[in-house]
């Protein structure tokens, strides 16, 4: 046993790491030894972990393999274990903002969310440009519903029609886990009723809106991608989140597809479906929020909800070219959402532009009353988007052996894209180290695994055989952690959030590729048995850990196209309850990109205005 | 595997528990399945639990018959996972409270504290009784040093002979690991050179105080009771704790001895030897602090620092017939105490009386300026101990088969008290039901043994044949929980606050015996091997668990013995941050038992007044 044991790190305490450009401080990189596993591999796999002596032995394996034993299990390290990443609120005393009355409504907030907007959004499209184009907003919507120009009752037929269309062979698109075009025409007929009054309830009256199946909307099942977690766990009302915007009048369309149990990013389903790359059909749209990100970007939706556990909604929306927004770990409230895990996961946003991002951002902000979680309710404030200057002075922390940790042309675009940013508005670019990268994904891995494998130990025993391979597999990987390596994994995340904190009082926000490459080909053994690819999952995953793991406000933003035509996005990571400059800086991100967005090969034209 | 797994148990929501006095929600009795074991079979079992196969079998029997997998397990439960029992704070507003400047010095606050308690607490004595005993007081040596009767050197020299004296066979005391004579005639010159000067530094200046030897107090090394710790954990400074005493005069008279590890409740320790009960010295004073508490009992210090992590200063203190007080989770800085645990274990008071232990906690309580765990600080309320009347309308919960669940002695005399308090200040008792108490006994275990295995774990490859076999079989035992057991044991962790957060809302504190059973004698394997004793130790720590796991205050009072002459104590459990109505509602139960204190068999007269 002397023998096989991997000796652990010792880490250095934080205030002795030096986190400027010229740090010694290595970059490691994910190293990940596991096999593309689809198919008959993949039952076999599972089989293995599955029984008892040879499982054991196979996940010491891999544990160590893969570094756990060195980098958490057998590590030493000072800092006590923080578990929720739940920041004490701190009034940031942010430029160019509003505050919102903690009281407010959903429809009020998001009637002074419209209110920081600019008026035209649309001034900024340069109609000269044949390429360009721009998919409707809320704001498109509204105006087209007050002006009598088009009802909602006409954008749900126009959508029911679509997503029938959607799902023919020979490219299904599989949008939905379930949709109900029936409750989809009530609720249009009433918000249109409501138009018909003069009275909608808020610009996202008559909007339609999808959510991950993984989020509670009543009366449709809450699946999680699997063939029976709803058995289980019967839906029995609308999540918060859900309800808030069933408050503002939007149209909930249905629940979307998404990776079993949030297993992977590479969003596929073996039960049903791959969602499709709207910019590509052929490829994946990430995941695990696929179906939210897909549905999106392909034009039914201005915008969708997600949960993001590691990235599942900032790197879909990325590898799908749309907007992925997900804000400070406590600022939405969870109620309602599958509980897979209680200190990673959380709602977040996709939506065709950044102002819808915020609208429903603000429709969906706020904590619960009975939330005894904070003594100091954080503040709400809203970005004054419609300030005629952007705001001076921003510092973007940049770690230049990460950042380029990509391929070329992910490297390239987000590089490009930062500097006309920087040159643009006069930023600058602060040049840091942030060590333990890796590490930290590590130790996010033993905690949403810890966290998810609790979650179902209920079940597991009767519906593991129900799960598809891949997710099986990762289920069996998830259970193999000790309480020593989920505690340490906690150990790590303290020490992560001082690292953090470090960095904050050096810059505004840190920025990245959102992820290491673009979207990669949907395999046969994907669309049947599940397929499970760690090693493109951590290039894809590899800048979305701080977001989930340290609880951080992110956003992603297209900013441009590989040579195959495949998006790809920046990413942004704010301080805690930074939510507001997030926006500015995304919004002015946006502001240089938007004129050279593409429309995917795979889109509908829902609101059709004339 | 199918049939040998153990169904979980499926927990109902909180507010559908019942918790009258006439619930039906069933008393769990502890029914642990462990032999007391020492010496040779100690020896077999640590080897059986270290070995692979073997051991991981044996665990597996282990952690079935003891229910773990039944309640914790294989349990389903609604609750989040509420990790550090740090409550938000809230202000309470207490009656006959003063509060207090958060800036002011230790030395100011010991001041404040002084001027909340009546004049002459001797008053109180009534000197007819010839059974009349009463420990000198922190007052009583301020008084003797300023009117010259005494000096603190004096006290220092006779404090010195006291403990060479204790060391001789028969029937050594064992009081310490670390005692320095040199270190505390030093400060005890110039304690007694500030009285000279006519500027004594606080009520405390020139006052014995000692220390647990988990806690840092500079230049001692800190062993946690074993014989290697220190070695690769070397004490650079005081703990903040021990620096405030410093900072008032105090003189720090060396580390008392403790279970190695703080492993059981016991008190024995294999090396340092089995610190002995003054009121018996054939038996157990109690742990993991038995030094700090038989020190006290024996009348060399007034005041001594113990580690509360599973009842360890309240047990010893009520077997060794003194005062304990373990305050709210984070009322007193845990920097420079060993981390062996994380998030149940804390500072703790040992005290002849309550007086000394509040002007004890004036001196050490207070969060750093660092701590950035809650963005409310806690204010510090003083209880006005000196106001004529008591507080009216004290309600105390008791759940009759719990308080019940002790021997017949401990029952009587702890029901008497109860009775006396309350027709005395015209109090009421409410009854209730507080279900699951016993696995909110396992759950502390899970996570105990979780985390000081976490805390242990970068040494043990090394180390673990140093321990005593006792302390051995333990952390081999806290070493078996997986990731899920510890995530469950946070969701009943969270659970129980909710059902206490309800008991709250009917009472103002929860009463029990503070143990179920008196001082049991040492046995000769716990001097030699050290001695694990499961079944005995459970009758003991079941009153602790609430003090711990929920981070709620907690005293013990001292309130009669059995008929061997055993000291029996009661505890009151308070609501987060309600030390001030615990101190009143201790001060004014020991203002009724105190006229019938007994002197113990070994007792050093230090102060020796004339």
């Amino acid at each position: 046993m002397g023998l096989l044991r991997e000796e652990g790190v010792v880490y250095k305490p934080v205030e002795e790491l030096d986190l400027g450009p010229d740090s010694n401080e290595l970059y490691i990189e994910a190293n990940i030894k596991a096999p593309r596993m689809g198919g008959f591999l993949a039952k076999n796999v599972a089989w293995i972990l599955e029984s008892r002596l040879v499982g054991t032995l196979a996940l010491y394996i891999l544990k160590r393999v893969n570094r756990i034993h060195k980098f958490i299990s057998n590590a030493t390290l000072e800092e006590p274990p923080m578990f929720v990443p739940l920041h004490p609120f701190v009034d940031l005393n942010e430029q160019r903002v509003m505050e919102i009355h903690s009281d407010a409504s959903p429809a009020e907030k998001v009637q002074q969310a419209m209110e920081c907007l600019p008026l035209a959004p649309e001034s900024s499209l340069d109609t000269s440009k044949p390429s360009c184009f721009r998919r409707w907003t809320i704001a498109d919507y509204s105006r087209a519903y007050r002006s009598g120009e088009i009802t909602p009752l006409k954008v749900a037929e126009r959508f029911i029609d679509a997503v029938r269309e959607s799902t023919r062979r020979p490219l299904p698109m599989f949008f939905f886990i379930n949709y109900d075009a029936e409750d989809i025409l009530r609720q249009a007929t009433e918000s249109t009723l409501r138009y018909e009054r003069g009275a909608p309830i808020s610009v996202l009256d008559g909007v339609p809106i999808a959510f991950k199946d993984e989020i509670d909307c009543y009366p449709y099942p809450t699946t999680g991608g699997t063939k029976w977690l709803h058995k289980v766990r019967p839906c029995t009302g609308d999540a918060c989140c859900v309800a808030r915007l069933r408050s503002c009048g939007a149209i909930l369309v249905g629940k979307t597809n998404m990776h079993e149990l949030g297993a992977t990013p590479s969003g596929t389903n073996p039960h049903y479906g791959a969602p499709r790359n709207p910019y590509d059909p052929s490829r994946i749209s990430g995941g695990s929020s696929s179906g939210s990100a897909v549905i999106v970007s392909a034009g039914l939706c201005p915008a969708a909800l997600g949960v993001d556990g590691g990235g599942s909604v900032r790197m879909p929306a990325s590898l799908s070219g749309v907007i992925g927004f997900k804000p400070t770990f406590g600022r939405i409230p969870q109620s309602g959402v599958l509980p897979l895990n209680w200190t990673v996961g959380m709602v977040g946003i996709l939506a065709g532009t950044l102002e819808d991002a915020f609208v429903v951002y603000a429709a969906i902000s706020g904590q619960l009353p009975s939330d005894e979680s904070t003594t100091l309710p954080p503040k709400i404030y809203f970005p004054l988007l419609n300030s005629t200057n952007s705001i001076p002075n921003i510092k973007l922390a940049r770690y230049g052996a990460w950042f380029n940790d990509c391929n070329e042309e992910v490297r390239l675009c987000c590089s490009d894209a930062l500097q006309s940013l920087c040159e643009r508005y006069n930023w600058k670019t602060v040049e840091v180290t942030i060590p333990e990268i890796e590490i930290m994904r590590m130790a996010h891995y033993v905690t949403i695994g810890s966290e998810c494998s609790t979650s179902l130990s209920s079940y597991l025993e009767k519906y593991r055989s129900e799960l598809g391979w891949d997710a099986r597999i990762v289920v069996d990987i998830y259970g193999a952690f000790d309480s020593k390596e989920y505690i340490k994994a906690q150990k790590l995340r303290y020490r992560h959030m001082q690292i953090h904190n470090r960095i904050f009082s050096k810059a505004d926000v840190i920025v990245t590729p959102t992820t290491g490459m673009t979207a990669y080909p949907i395999s046969k053994a994907a669309l049947k048995t599940g397929e499970l690819d760690y090693v493109n999952g951590a290039n894809i995953i590899q800048y979305q850990i701080a977001g989930n793991f340290l609880g951080l406000p992110a956003v992603t933003v297209p900013v441009g196209y590989d040579k195959a035509g495949l998006p790809i996005g920046i990413q942004f990571i704010g301080k805690p309850w930074s939510e507001p400059t997030l926006m500015h800086i995304a919004f002015a991100m946006q502001a240089l990109c938007i004129t050279d967005y593409r429309k995917p090969l795979v889109f509908y034209d829902i609101l059709e205005k004339k």
